[in-house]
């Protein structure tokens, strides 16, 4: 039995790997995490894709209900595999690093099949990712939350000659103003 | 006609892209640029998977003989595709935005296809991308060169608390002494 972390890319539906295919292929449940990151196409061309069921995770599901998922993962053990599907690359979110640890102290087998991150891909842009300096996260502005901090690390970035990649936080389900304000952002 | 610049990934053959080998199957003419990253599998490994036949593209092919392939390309244009593939993702190394640039100068439409990078990989080995500062290239030291510049750029890094990506230029066929010393490297 085999946890698969899979990256789909940053594109539609085929810019995951072949071997990230073939993993999918094996796997008895497949969960989409869709809330660090938003894919190009919608769950039923991936499900078309795979022939399989694709079920999507938010927030809640991976960081409350995901523990839950992995006793019964680790329980089924030797009989099937799981699949994690992740938008970009499975490591560049710190949620995933995460699920990575809490399956290994479960003893499943983890495999993480890597793919483009906008990390990489910024380089298409033309500015070479020799270049780039700290990456930058600007959160999601409320009326009532505005963080500047970030602006900082910009000019951090800029005094010593590199570009900044700045991501923009996205609100999705759980990323309410009301959830922002209890912390859960 | 299509130049399509497809990046491989970091692992085997099947770490291409559904979307990159379905781009491969359009096309007449395949290079493979070998020199600025290595792959972990054979050519023949990759033609399997093809079906076709895939060129090796020195860097000598690729700084000198490009010019004539893509002026190849440019007149035989609207007839056949041509694909360009490369270790980790196309526009991580400098190399292969030159040579967008210079397809576009010819008027060639060039489809880039990513894929992971050890830019954004190296999140699997624990450390959040996020926390990475500049990425340091050493070069391939000789008996009489050995230039130890990097380790200001490490050192500038570690002040502010960011983690290094340190490249390790390889040897390969044109990456000879002679050649270091000549300046191409």
């Amino acid at each position: 039995m085999v946890l698969f972390i899979i990256g789909l890319g940053l594109g539609d539906e085929k810019d995951i790997t072949v071997n990230g295919l073939e993993a999918i292929k094996t796997c008895e449940k497949i969960y989409l995490e869709y809330y660090t990151s938003i894919l190009g196409v919608n769950k039923d061309k991936l499900e078309e894709l795979y022939g399989k069921k694709v079920i999507e995770a938010d927030r809640e599901m991976v960081e409350e209900t995901m523990d839950q998922i992995l006793d019964e993962i680790a329980l089924d053990g030797d009989k099937v595999n799981f699949a994690i599907l992740v938008v970009g690359d499975p490591f560049c979110a710190t949620t995933h690093t995460d699920l990575y640890l809490r399956a290994l102290k479960r003893k499943i087998e983890v495999k993480v099949i890597h793919n483009a991150s906008i990390v990489n891909a910024v380089g298409c842009c033309g500015m070479q990712v020799y270049r780039f300096g700290e990456i930058v996260s600007v959160p999601l502005f409320t009326e009532k939350w505005r963080p500047y901090s970030f602006i900082e690390k910009i000019h951090a970035n800029y005094k010593i000659g590199l570009h900044t990649l700045v991501l923009l936080d996205i609100k999705v389900k759980e990323r309410s103003e009301e959830n922002l304000l209890k912390g859960i952002y």
